[in-house]
């Protein structure tokens, strides 16, 4: 399938920005990571993007004259086509960062921009769950719900770079809870690791008196956001982690059939951190997707978890490089 | 604009269908109609399309050797690819139509097929009130609430024809509404001309005692679906009717904004009966995007009416013709 092509493919995040290199047939070669150090500002959050790229070509075995294109994957907000970084909340103070334009000066190497859950989306389409599909959509849980659509093997950027903000439709306009955006009503309000928390810890203010599971299993979690201590304890038969997850998972399938009744994809993915809720959570979805969706797309749209984990951001950047080479 | 190319676009509604030829630039000649008289069963129902095609090639002056191809637009429920009515529920007794292949066989001329809604969407996209743009989403708001979306000069079909029935997103889902479609919460059951009338009549039998201006001219509407009565009661300052339609442009708000945070297109169009309410009915609209949707989006996408009112189908569906031609 290769034709000897190489591109380097990056995702930065909040903390830590990963790259490697990945042959023309989406194989990855040894990544590395970089602290992303945002605080430091721009100037050197640009300069350790190059470093990566360039310590990333190295771990392959390469040179920068082996690689045919350069994707990079950033947080929101930005616009797309202009390959800016306008003002993220993940990292601050950056602000109107041309990341595409700086890249691709600094190698002389065709670069593509991306937002990182659009790149996890085009990586899991490409080479990871969704290899050989038309066309799939992607849901990503973790703190909020990112998201990104792939259709006619493109990814639909939106004309004003808000294209595949599916954490972001209004699902509950009826005294809608919060968003983590600001707005009310989104699914990201319902259905991210955050509202499984929340939801868990209003139960344990409002209904559950005394001891509790719950209570006891949330208390001893170390983590910052323990959603997993919330499936932890909806495992061992707690009955009101039980109903937050429940709750969840109708939410998850509300979203799902949404997708179906607008792009109507061959295969809907969910990736991010909650899926280590494993296959019964999935299942609950599934279920809720058959009462809430018509009956055709229930039933012939795969509705899996996503396979390439945390590479899955730097695959498709990559991809996104080899389809603006293509494209060229 | 034209290179002499003419294609025929036809439109099959439940009572009547339409066609006429229209140029390789979009330009429609005169039209004709005639009834689908769905109830003499498929083969008469075929016969009708022929006789309207062949009908609509005489009125424009042509033969039917001057016609580069055909497209058809009909009611779902269908197999888009497979050019097949499959069980319409305006369209009884007919099951299982091999439109696509009949018309094909029997002029001999390429013949692309498309839903009703998709094929006005793409009408407006290709001559009418979204001439010129690079992406647009079209809601139908009738009856129902029927959609179309448009992404890269493209109808987004769906892998199981169930692309752009965004009247089907659900938007509510405390306590939601039944929709005509058996479902729970979907926008259809919030914005349709048959929620707006529903709305109306609800309000009447509960909370309005006595003689009402809503009431009067309900009463006085011989209209089957009189929602243009409850539009025109709120003109008139009748408070329950004001309440109505405030109501259904805000859920009209939330289907909008549900598209922008997803496909993000250059411009959402309202087409169908519906936008006879006039501009002040979508400023509403637009006023209650502005609270809900993102800043940029909100500010950037066009929110119009459509313009190509009920020719959008036949010339859209000659526009699908001159694609498919295009593609071969």
């Amino acid at each position: 399938m290769s034709n000897g092509k190489y591109f380097v493919g990056l995702d930065v995040g909040g903390t830590t920005m990963k790259a490697a290199v990945v042959s023309d047939s989406g194989q990855p070669k040894p990544s590395v990571v970089l602290p992303t150090e945002a605080a430091k500002g721009q100037e050197h959050g640009l300069s350790q993007m190059c470093k990566a790229i360039q310590q990333a070509t190295q771990a392959a075995g390469l040179t920068m004259a082996d690689i045919s294109g350069i994707g990079v994957a950033t947080p929101g907000t930005m616009d797309i086509a202009a390959g800016i970084i306008l003002d993220p909340p993940n990292l601050k103070p950056w602000k109107n960062v041309p990341v595409k334009q700086h890249i691709q000066n600094y190698f002389q190497i065709p670069t593509a921009f991306q937002n990182d859950a659009n790149a996890a989306a085009f990586g899991e389409f490409w080479v990871g769950a969704g290899k050989g599909t038309k066309s799939l959509v992607m849901f990503t849980l973790g703190t909020g719900v990112g998201g990104g659509i792939i259709v006619n093997g493109r990814v639909v950027e939106g004309e004003h770079s808000h294209g595949g903000e599916i954490g972001h439709m209004k699902i509950e306009m009826s005294n809608p809870r919060q968003c983590g955006c600001g707005r009310y009503g989104c699914l990201e309000a319902y259905a991210s690791a955050t509202a499984v928390v929340k939801r868990a810890q209003e139960l344990l203010a409002t209904k559950i008196k005394g001891p509790s599971l719950l209570r006891e299993i949330l208390q001893n979690s170390k983590e910052e956001l323990p959603a997993r201590a919330v499936f932890e304890a909806a495992e061992k038969g707690d009955e009101y982690a039980k109903e937050v997850i429940d709750r969840t998972a109708f939410y998850l399938a509300v979203g799902t059939t949404n997708i179906m009744h607008t792009i109507n994809p061959d295969m809907i993915v969910f990736g991010g951190g909650m899926t280590a809720a494993g296959t019964s959570f999935l299942q609950q979805i599934r279920n809720y997707v058959n009462q809430l969706a018509f009956p055709v797309p229930a039933e012939r749209t795969r509705v899996v978890y996503a396979s390439l984990g945390s590479d899955a951001g730097f695959i498709g950047a990559a991809g996104c490089a080899k389809q603006l080479v293509l494209d060229q």
